[in-house]
This record gives C-alpha cells, sequence and structure tokens, in this order.
C-alpha cells in the first residue's frame, strides 16, 4: 500500500475524487442487522471506500438493484477433490461466489509431500480467487497404509510465515493428540497462537476437552446438532459441511441462530465437479440454509464475516468501508442466484482467468506401479476357515461393514460370487515404495463383469481396483499406470471409458467441462457393468481409508477399523 | 510453550492426569448461547483444559455454586486518568474482574514521547492484568498548543512488533485523515492490515466513509445510537464507553442486541479514582446495561468475548478448554458483583501484586517551567473592545462556551469580576520549549478566592491555574512546580490541598487509596473557596484541549474552536 493509493481511497470514500469502479444501485445486505440499505458502492484498486451513499467513478457497473452481499468463503476444503487444478477450480466455482478458500492439500500432501503444498501456493499464488492454504497436518494420515511422502514439523516451517498460509490444517489424528504423540505435539506447539483447525468426529466429554486444551478451535465433522452444541459450547467453531459424501447440513442447520452466527461457517470438504456443475458451490448449501428455515442474514453471516473472522481473515467479509471489495451481485436472497462477482475490485469475467500466469504441473511422474497380470489378483484359499471376509459397501455412505462369505477355490485361488455380489478388491501401492498389494472381497457394487480401478485412494491414494474378472483388473490398473493415474472402467479385456489424473494421481489437466464429461461417460460405464452404486468412483475412493470404519482395504492387507488392527 | 507443558494440557483436560488447579462447583454462562452449566473448570499454567466435567486437580478453589464468566476487557483507555501508575491501576482495577486492558498512553507520550511509552510497556510485561498497548497516533494531538514530544512514524515503528502491542491508537485527527495528512497517511499506511482504532466523533456520511477507508475499524465516540448504528453498518465495531467524564452507556445500551453483540465491546476511557473506588470499573457498566434492559449474555460477551475478537485477542474471551485462565466468579449475574477473579489461571489475591518485579518511575523532571510572579497573571486592557470573551464552564461538560464580560481595568491589568463570577485562567508551558503563556478570563467556576492549579491538561498537559487573585494564582503554580506536577489548591497566600503528580506531570507514586484520599480533600478545599462545580479538577483538565467546542485556551493564546483559530 502506497501512501499515494491510500489517500486516494479515503479521499474516493470522501467523495472528493471519482472511486476507480462504482457499483450503482444496489440493495446492500447487512449481514449483522440484516437491513437492507439502497446504495451504491464504492471502489478503489480491492477496496470498498463507500457505501450507503452515492458515487460517481471511472468505470459503472449497473446493480440494477440487485442485493449486495459480501463474498463467500469455503472455511474446509481440499480442491483436489474436484479433479481439476487449482486454476480449473478457480474459473468454475469463483461465479457461484466464492471469493475465498481455505484448503488443505492433504491429498496432493501425501503424494507429493513438500512439492504438492508448493505447487497449491504458487497456484494461490496467481489465482483470481483468494486460495489460502492450512498446512497438511497428517501426512501420513495413519501408519497403516503406504503413502509417498511423510511431513513433519520441519517440513511444515518452511511454510508457517507464507502470506497465503493460514495455520495447521485440520488436526485429524486425534487419538495421536490424546496420547500426546511427540511428532504431533511438536506440530501443535509450533502453531500455538496461530489457527490449528480441528477435525474430530463424535469426539465428546472430557476426551473432547483434552483435544481443545491443544488450542484448536474449528470443527467441520460435527455429524448432528447435539455433536455440534456441546463443540460450541466449548468454544469450537462450527463449519457446516456439506460436500458430495460427507453432507451434515440438514442436521446442523437449526444449530445457527442470532446468538450462533458469528460462530458458524460453511465448507463442502470434498466436492465433485458433478456437483459443482449440478448444484452449484457454497450458494448451494446457503439456499439451502434458507430453505430450512434459518434467517437470510444469518445465513449470509456465516457464509462470509463470520468465516472470515473464524479464520483471522480481518480484511473482508462485509460489504463495508476500508473491506476488501468482494462481493455478490443476487437476483434474490432466498435462493443466492449468483448473477455477477466482484472480487478483490474487480468484476469476474473470463479475461480475467485468461490472463493468470501459468505454474507448471507437477507429480506427473507419481504413478510408479508396475504393470500387473491377471494373475496378480489371485487370493490364495485361506486355509484356517470356510468363511471369508467381505467388506460391505452400502450407496452413499464410506462406511463400510463387516460381511463373510463361503467361496468356491479353483487353482486361480479363491474365486469371486457374483450371483452373491461378491467380487474382488485389490490396492496396489503406487509411490514406488514397496510395491505392496492388498487383496481381498467386496460386495454392494453390483458388478457382473469387467472392472473399475481408481488412483483416488484416501488417503494414501493408492491404487484401487474392484473387479469381477481378474483380466479386467489387470486392463483396469495398467491402463490407469499409463495414463500417470485416474479413473478406469474395463470390459471385455479393454478400457471402455477413462479420465487421466495425471496431476499426482489426483488432478486432470483437462477443463472442468471436459471432466464432468468424462465423469458421466465413466459413471455410465460403470453402471453398464452392472454397478447399482450411484457414484461408484466416490465409494471406490473410501475403501483404503483405514480410519472410517468398519472394514477396510489397504496396500498392506485387509484392515479391522473396530480393532485397529490388520485381519490376520 | 514446550511439548511437556502442551502435552500436559491436553491430559489434564482429558482427565488422565490431575490439573493444576480446579475450580469446583460453579454455574458456568455461556456468553455465545446463554446456556449456563453447572461444572468444574480445570486449569494447567494460563490455560483452562476442562469445563463441562468434574476434575482433580493439585489445587482446589471453591467456586461455591457461584457464577463463572469470562474476565473483563477494556478496550480502550488511559490508565494515566486514573492518576496512579500502572502497577496500582493493576491493583484497584483487577480485583473488579478486568484482566485485559487495552490502553494507549497517549497522556504520557505527549509530556515524555518514546520513554512515556517504552515505560508502559515495562510496567505491562509485570503487572498481574494483561496490560495492552495501543501506539498513540496523535503526538501533539494539535498544533495549536505546546506538547512535550511528537511521535512520528519512526518512534512508533520501534514498537510495532512489542508483543504487548496490539496496533495504532486512536486515530482523532480525524481532519488531518480527511485531508490526507503526510504524517498521518504515513502512520495508517505503517499499519494496514494490522489493528487501527478509530476515534471520529459526530463523523457520518461520505466523511465517515473516507475515514473508514483508511482501514480503521473501532470507535468509541459515538453518543447517540443513531451515530452508533450508522457506524455498525459500515463496519466498525462500537465500544460503548462509560468514562467518568464522557457517559455514553445509556444513549448506547439500546444497539446491544443478539445481532451485534459480537460487535459491541465496553470501554471506560478516562476514569477518575474516585469513580473507580465508589462504582467500580466494568463491573459497574456491565450492571447498568443489565439495569438498561439488555440481555444478560449479551452483556456479558460484550465484556470479554466480543472485545477479545475485536482486537485480535484470540487466546481469550471464553470459560472453555483451550482459552487463557482469565474468570471472573460472581455471586449474582444481574448486579456483577465480582467475588473472585482468575486471571492467567492464578487467583488474584494481594501476593501476587506484591510478587511484582518493580520499573522505576519516568518523568519525574518533566515540570520545566519557571516559577511565576503575581505579576504572571496581569492581563493587559483589551484596547479594541470593551466587551472580553470569557469562557463559559457548565458542570459535568468538558464542552466550553463562548461568554463575555465588561471588564474594569486598572494598573494591574484587567480585572476579574468576582461578583458576575469572572476569575482569570492561564495556561503555562512546561516542558521547557518556549515558556509560553496564555491568559484570559473563565466563568462557571464560582470562585469566591484562592486558586486551583493542574499540571493535567489535555492533551499537552501544560499548566493550567483559575483563581481569583493573582497571587494565589502564582501560590498554587509555584507549589505544582515544586511538586513535580499534580493538582494545588491556594489560598490566602499558600497551598491548602495538594496531590503530588510527579510521574510526567500525571501520574502519583501513592497508593490507590491515598490518591482517592487526597482528591476528596482537594475537592473539599476548592468548594471551600467558593467553587460550584462538582468536579472542578476534571473540568480544569479539560480547559486546554482545542478540539473540544466552543473556546479554550492553552499556552498559546485563547482558541475559538469554532473559526478553528486563536482570538486576535
Amino acid at each position: 500500500m502506497t501512501p499515494e493509493l491510500l489517500t486516494r481511497m479515503i479521499k474516493a470514500g470522501a467523495g472528493e475524487v471519482p472511486a476507480d469502479v462504482v457499483i450503482k444501485n444496489v440493495r446492500l445486505l447487512d449481514v449483522i442487522t440484516g437491513a437492507i440499505t439502497h446504495t451504491d458502492i464504492a471502489i478503489v484498486a480491492d477496496r470498498i471506500v463507500g457505501t450507503h451513499g452515492y458515487y460517481n467513478g471511472a468505470r459503472l457497473i449497473e446493480g440494477d438493484n440487485r442485493f449486495a452481499v459480501p463474498g463467500f468463503i469455503d472455511t474446509h476444503l481440499h480442491i483436489e477433490s474436484s479433479l481439476v487444478t487449482p486454476y480449473e477450480f478457480d474459473r468454475c466455482v469463483l461465479p457461484h461466489g466464492v471469493t475465498t478458500v481455505i484448503c488443505d492439500p492433504h491429498e496432493i500432501a501425501n503424494v507429493l509431500g513438500s512439492d504438492g503444498i508448493r505447487y497449491f501456493l504458487e497456484c494461490a499464488e496467481r489465482t483470481v480467487m483468494d486460495i489460502r492454504v492450512n498446512l497438511s497436518s497428517c501426512v501420513p494420515a495413519t501408519p497403516f497404509e503406504t503413502s509417498g511422502a511423510r511431513l513433519e514439523i520441519a517440513d511444515l516451517l518452511k511454510f508457517r510465515d507464507h502470506p497465503k498460509v493460514i495455520g495447521l490444517a485440520e488436526m485429524m489424528n486425534f487419538p495421536g493428540v490424546l496420547a500426546g504423540d511427540p511428532g504431533i505435539i511438536a506440530k501443535l506447539v509450533a502453531f500455538q497462537g496461530a489457527h490449528i483447525d480441528g477435525h474430530a468426529p463424535l469426539l465428546t466429554d472430557l476426551a473432547l476437552n483434552g483435544y481443545l486444551a491443544a488450542g484448536i478451535r474449528t470443527d467441520h465433522e460435527a455429524t448432528t446438532a447435539t455433536e455440534a452444541r456441546e463443540k460450541l459450547a466449548k468454544g469450537m467453531a462450527i463449519l457446516i459441511r456439506e460436500g458430495s459424501v460427507s453432507k451434515d447440513l440438514d442436521a446442523l442447520a437449526e444449530i445457527l441462530d442470532a446468538n450462533t452466527s458469528a460462530y458458524v461457517a460453511l465448507c463442502t470438504d470434498d466436492r465433485n465437479p458433478l456437483d459443482i456443475l449440478e448444484e452449484g458451490h457454497l450458494d448451494s448449501s446457503i439456499r439451502r440454509l434458507i430453505a430450512c428455515g434459518r434467517t437470510l442474514h444469518h445465513v449470509y453471516r456465516a457464509a462470509s464475516h463470520s468465516a472470515a473472522r473464524i479464520f483471522g481473515l480481518t480484511d473482508r467479509g462485509l460489504v463495508a468501508p476500508g473491506y476488501r471489495a468482494d462481493i455478490n451481485l443476487l437476483g434474490d436472497l432466498e435462493h443466492c442466484q449468483v448473477a455477477d462477482v466482484i472480487t478483490g475490485g474487480r468484476l469476474v469475467t473470463p479475461d480475467l482467468f485468461e490472463a493468470r500466469q501459468p505454474v507448471p504441473a507437477v507429480g506427473l511422474a507419481s504413478m510408479k506401479a508396475k504393470p500387473v497380470k491377471p494373475a496378480t489378483f489371485i487370493i490364495p484359499a485361506n486355509p484356517r476357515q470356510n468363511e471369508t471376509p467381505v467388506i460391505e459397501v452400502r450407496p452413499g455412505l464410506i462406511l463400510t461393514y463387516r460381511a463373510s462369505a463361503v467361496l468356491e477355490v479353483s487353482d486361480r485361488g479363491t474365486l469371486p460370487d457374483l450371483e452373491n455380489d461378491v467380487i474382488k478388491i485389490a490396492v496396489i501401492e503406487r509411490h514406488g515404495i514397496n510395491g505392496n498389494i492388498g487383496r481381498s472381497f467386496a460386495k454392494g457394487f453390483g458388478l457382473k463383469r469387467g472392472a473399475i480401478a481408481s488412483s483416488v485412494g484416501h488417503d494414501s491414494h493408492n491404487i484401487t481396483v474392484v473387479g469381477a474378472t481378474d483380466e479386467d483388473m489387470a486392463v483396469a490398473v495398467n491402463r490407469l499406470i499409463e495414463l500417470g493415474g485416474g479413473f478406469v472402467v474395463a470390459d471385455g479385456g479393454k478400457a471402455i471409458a477413462e479420465l487421466a489424473l495425471p496431476i499426482a494421481g489426483l488432478m486432470s489437466l483437462l477443463s472442468f467441462e471436459a471432466v464432468a464429461e468424462k465423469l458421466h461417460r465413466l459413471r455410465d460405464a460403470a453402471y453398464g457393468l452392472g454397478c447399482t452404486l450411484p457414484e461408484p468412483f466416490l465409494q471406490v475412493a473410501f475403501l483404503a481409508l483405514p480410519v472410517i470404519p468398519h472394514l477396510k482395504m489397504t496396500d498392506r492387507g485387509l484392515f479391522d477399523v473396530d480393532r485397529f488392527d490388520f485381519v490376520k
């Protein structure tokens, strides 16, 4: 900020010199009080300098009596879940009014470590939306699978003072916090006084107190109002999450009222491209909270000002003089139809995105698994028992259930039982570390033939493949390796649908629209194999996450989450 | 924070090891939701580690079913107005539940410059209460009087990163902001992104927008609800002030509701020792806001959590795990009777104050005026007019009025007119800079004899003296110089009551109680001279402040505030 610029801001605010941009003729919603005022909004550079009055400026934007609200802030998400680069995410989500996102590059960090965080920070310095980064606190997320990287405190400290960094990302290893794990304690100590993001599903009573005593202040994992109310009472801000997999909005809507609205914010966590395309982003959460009967200005306050305050972004969150010019113009408030977006004083138009300096893609050689053969998937007969454990998936849940089956054994080992919907599953370590392959059985997919493979596999992102035949499993995996990562559906000995995700095996080089189209084709191809899950790839992506009950598959073997140990 | 300590905090919070201190058996008020919960409060070191549960600890404090609320935060004050050192202020105000104060050492800085700020910071590092400092932005406050120091941006930058410093103190020179004064702009530029405290009485419309465009975010000068509501709507936090002179609480109480309570805080600005002794401090504001009908938890929220958030003190403001252990135990909530105070985990008892490391007093030779003679106060006949301008004071107002009188002239110049309550006033430069003496007449004091002198004279703190006779004015001033500053009442050629304020002519070396006793004697002595003002010293202290309408007296002469120029 130069003295000349600050002086011009002051004088333009006072009406003595023209502003750079004036949004004429809007109805400004005060998200604190709910008042609506007819006004112009004067902007100089990236800052609002005048409201509640009428202004002249070098450039006029006709507000047409639309509503003006502060830009929305997504307080917790993994951009990787959009399957596109931060640049494409920027281009497609900013028009939904999301002017700031606070991301945790947890997925790419599990593959690439510091290089992944650096990539996100470099993108964040160039996108039109303001991308802020919390530093991934739990890489690897668990010791029960093989990740591509480890991030210790020394790795995080290199990034702590970066201007785009807010603090430490979701501390999901709450058992480690409570046990006083030295590596975790070191990270918590280093971020005392800064923001430490929480992640504490179902944690309650004194265990929750212990977790909070570490200085953790937010939670996006509450799934019931009762859980959220205990957390609020203990000083946690609640980030109401509505992602593609985890959908907590309906259950949590009731906690948002006049008293709590400064303490509640919104987040998406993981939202896939098809949902963004079909439903929107935070705009969708806003309209649904309003539909749930929440008061208009409390909802918009949570989506903007409260989020900014909770995360220490003191420069934004209100449409008021002196605040960052992040403004959404809406045709109506109830349905949150975002018509125009102004961010950092700029009207969002396609040329803004075209003018961004490119950042080279990273992690293009991250798929280090060796090609496999059908025989790779042979599962020897279980000598100790007739009953074989089977992972059961249910539509829309990342929770799995423990089932079992009596399976036939041939010279190709234990066989799947397609009539009873028991297929094979394997997880193949792909970071070039140990070549582990875990193999087992799953049910609930409905597959009658073919195979589905994914290099998105939370949180270590090894290759997960499910299939009716060993041959198609091998085809799917080998094609996926050729693509440098992605999604593949194979049938009859060939790949019939695919999406390459060559950036760390997580993100596409294609446009958001092209990715969405390919996802439609992949989904249709999976349905063609008999798949009965509405979102097969989302569910495959969570089969390897050994912190979600009850039975999971990692590259190290079948994992019983309830016993917190591998099935022997 | 060591890893060992953080681990102990976590484990004590989880109930696995004993806490250091447990407050047993309290009713905890949730200042966000208003809920009241019966609980223990567990503390390790300076941090709350457990609430909403029952705990064991090395030391138990019996809560006796009293109410527990967060420690109060005074968001804007000048400790100098208490007339005692920060140490004595600490000892006497902390027991009122005020665990944090955010002070602006504006008065001492006008006398001693950087040395005054350094003294406050050194005290702040040793007091039991947490004293935070905003750096005085306007020294001198105006060019119309002679101050003892100037603070330019280079002087402030030396202190900006001190751990006790929050940001830039009240930017009272709003005309300078709006005019783009380069010295002021330099200060504002240097604190962009940090806290910049506001001070904008009656500023409205586009002029207010211009002021806010500079990044200023708080105001403690609103005197009507209408004024406060405009400021709130433009993103300013409102600090409801209730001082000894400026009393805005009754007018502003109505703005505090569920929507705004996160945005409203409390302050005292200037509160004299007698008011602290007789009425209390923020506890008094709290009970009066409740008496005005405000909702209990909104009032306590404004006094604690909202204040903390507004000023970026993210470690405090709630009684919840992970927060600083600043806790007040109250017999009841309605009357805010503070029974016990815990600050930084320590129960406040006299030994805490006794254990503080002393800080040497500063400014002990700041009274650099030369002794005066009665003839010093001779006012030559005004050759141009029969009518002589007279400053009229009214009880309880720092505003003055322009009156005039036809006065007799003798060989001792123009004479006072005691029958018509016209006495003399003089302001004597005392910083050793130019020896200026301004002389004029005042009415409204009721003095029939004697004189009253004060080295507290906002904002430059020259010597202000009013008197019925030149002889007693000289006696009062000379005794005040001998004392190194203070208050003196003279009568019949001798000083009859006095209080030495040798620290920069502003603060006593005595105990709070001794100061209060001497103030009583001084007030009685002034009444004995015929003085009809209830608070003569408060009113003398504001006679030299040339930014308050309408007619003021500085060392440079009689100043017409409405014309913003000296009376020729």
